[in-house]
């Protein structure tokens, strides 16, 4: 993604939300401690722990939030906010005043997604940049956008047409503010599906995108990578069999795996996740877990070959629909990286909020 | 539900797989440190932590978690496990002689989930029941059951035919095992809506139940408790408004409420959860979140009379479909007691495994 980013002369501001991890987002960047995107404030406050000062908390912010907010400001040097309404802007500037800290503040674009943000034309978004601009305690950053309807697609043509919709709206808005006279530094766009699938980012200068750290089975199910480069498996263990039922139950359910069904209603629906053998290797075929209860993971109709080789006490390991959501029932994560399954590193996470 | 296993003269073992908190077990036994069960070995230590000494861990062991399964057996006086084959009960006696422990160990019987266990007339039954009673290593508990099958059922007088199927498995595999001239001392069922509407628990010694202690809207929608009962909620705060699409979106996504979809299908489907005023009302009719992401949640076609009542920085709070599953996400619970939504005690958590 590093590489990527560099060849379209956009600088990579990796989302932190799928791996909440220090040790990850230091090699997503390169070894250093560059410019990071978090999904909650208290990832910030982790990251800003660890000596990162580029942190962007990229969820529209909410007055409740904004004293906690004023202490991120006053640790990281560049710390960062997302509102999307003139009301919020101006809690952040009273808030900003108050508090006496200066406050780096995005105004978020909804490009198609229709979650939060204003459409690029919308006359709010003048108003807010000037707000922004024009308020001592206030930097206006940039205008920021999220593509995340590119989930959505149905093809890898419909992600590459839904990136330009992103660099698109963001780009407009940024003009429309800059017609405006306003200085508008910063454009900052992307998914892990679009920042793939995009080809071009004329007018952007950043990208957002996080899951394509681990990568899951939803994501190589839409082509953003690979199946066999998922990096993020859960460990587990044959509990029981039944040869009559076909059945085998792994102790690993709803909590271990998350109950995501991205996966659902596409031609790659892996249940509640694919069963790899404890090498990572696909050797039973598309066998998947089917049915979750909180501890207990289900898979039905498995051929008798296979369950010759799921003995009770046998360890797979399962790729998750949704690493983000997998990864957070967990706070640490064991990292393997020679193939031999032995643990080479273990990396804290921040889960919670 | 402690009175209603008084009436039925049966223990109640309390589920802690959904509040996974000391105070909660504390109050679900009456102020006392009597039996409980865990879903999770973390559990179990974590409650040896604290002076409970009769924990049933009711999730059949596999032979790599005996290790740790053994220095609970060492601290808790009654420190049981489970298991549903001879190879289980086998690796068990041998991990206890090893390891100079005494394990307790308790065979689970499938009664219909079809999860887990051994149909009562299975033979493997008594097998089981004279390994443990004749291994000088392990004490045969006694039997037990689940009748999961009544989260699938569509009235309560199904739920009651099930609760019936529970009683009359545990209670035909004891008789079976006292037959063959073992004892067996301990008769063990239930879940929430089985220990709620089973008519006779004749010859159970003990129910299971836990998430009775706070509900859900699934359990509420299946009849366990009253919508009203509800203890659970998540507190979020509306980060955006939309009102030409009738849209609010709070700061509760996925992970704050979890993906559980556990109403989906039912006449009582409420989306990722139903949202009520700060105050715990129904201030919003049948207000649900419609969809989420990782940190958003979505309500979708709210009306302008509710539109009005949640501009953004509104406080909501929002019944979970699944208490296990959301309290999961959480490392503490915050206790209102009086209504005023004055947090009244912190109760620490345990998550993971």
């Amino acid at each position: 993604m590093r590489e990527r980013c560099r060849a379209h002369g956009v600088q990579l501001r990796p989302h932190m939300k799928t791996m909440k991890s220090v040790e990850a987002a230091r090699i997503a960047l390169g070894a250093t401690s560059g410019p990071i995107t978090v999904a909650t404030l208290k990832e910030a406050e982790y990251f800003a722990d660890h000596g990162f000062d580029d942190i962007f908390y990229a969820v529209c912010i909410t007055p409740d939030k904004l004293a906690r907010a004023a202490r991120l400001a006053r640790r990281a040097n560049r710390f960062s906010l997302l509102v999307d309404n003139v009301d919020a802007a101006e809690a952040v500037a009273v808030s900003a005043a108050r508090e006496s800290v200066q406050h780096n503040v995005w105004i978020e674009i909804d490009c198609g997604e229709h979650r939060t943000g204003l459409p690029p034309g919308d006359l709010a978004v003048i108003r807010i940049a000037r707000l922004l601009s024009e308020n001592p305690h206030t930097t206006f950053a940039g205008v920021a956008t999220h593509g995340g309807q590119a989930y959505g697609a149905e093809s890898t043509s419909e992600i590459t047409r839904i990136a330009e919709l992103e660099r698109s709206a963001a780009v407009d808005a940024a003009m429309r503010i800059r017609n405006a006279g306003i200085a508008c530094p910063n454009v900052s766009a992307g998914s892990t599906p679009t920042a793939v699938h995009g080809q071009s980012w004329d007018g952007v200068t950043e990208l957002r995108a996080g899951v394509y750290m681990t990568g899951d089975l939803f994501q190589a199910g839409i082509g953003s990578c690979a199946m066999d480069a998922l990096a993020f498996t859960v460990l587990a263990t044959v509990i029981a069999r039944n040869t009559e039922r076909g059945q085998v139950v792994v102790d690993a359910g709803g909590l271990a795996l998350s109950k995501d069904r991205s996966t659902a209603g596409h031609a790659f629906d892996a249940g509640y996740g694919r069963v790899l053998d404890i090498n990572g290797n696909a050797a039973f075929g598309a066998l998947k877990i089917d049915d979750v209860h909180q501890e207990h993971g289900e898979m039905h109709a498995v051929s008798p070959a296979v369950l010759d080789k799921l003995a009770p006490g046998t360890r797979v390991r399962i790729l998750p629909n949704h690493a983000c959501m997998t990864a957070a029932m967990y706070d640490r994560l064991h990292v393997t990286i020679d193939g031999s399954g032995a643990i080479a590193e273990v990396w804290d996470r921040v889960n919670g909020w």
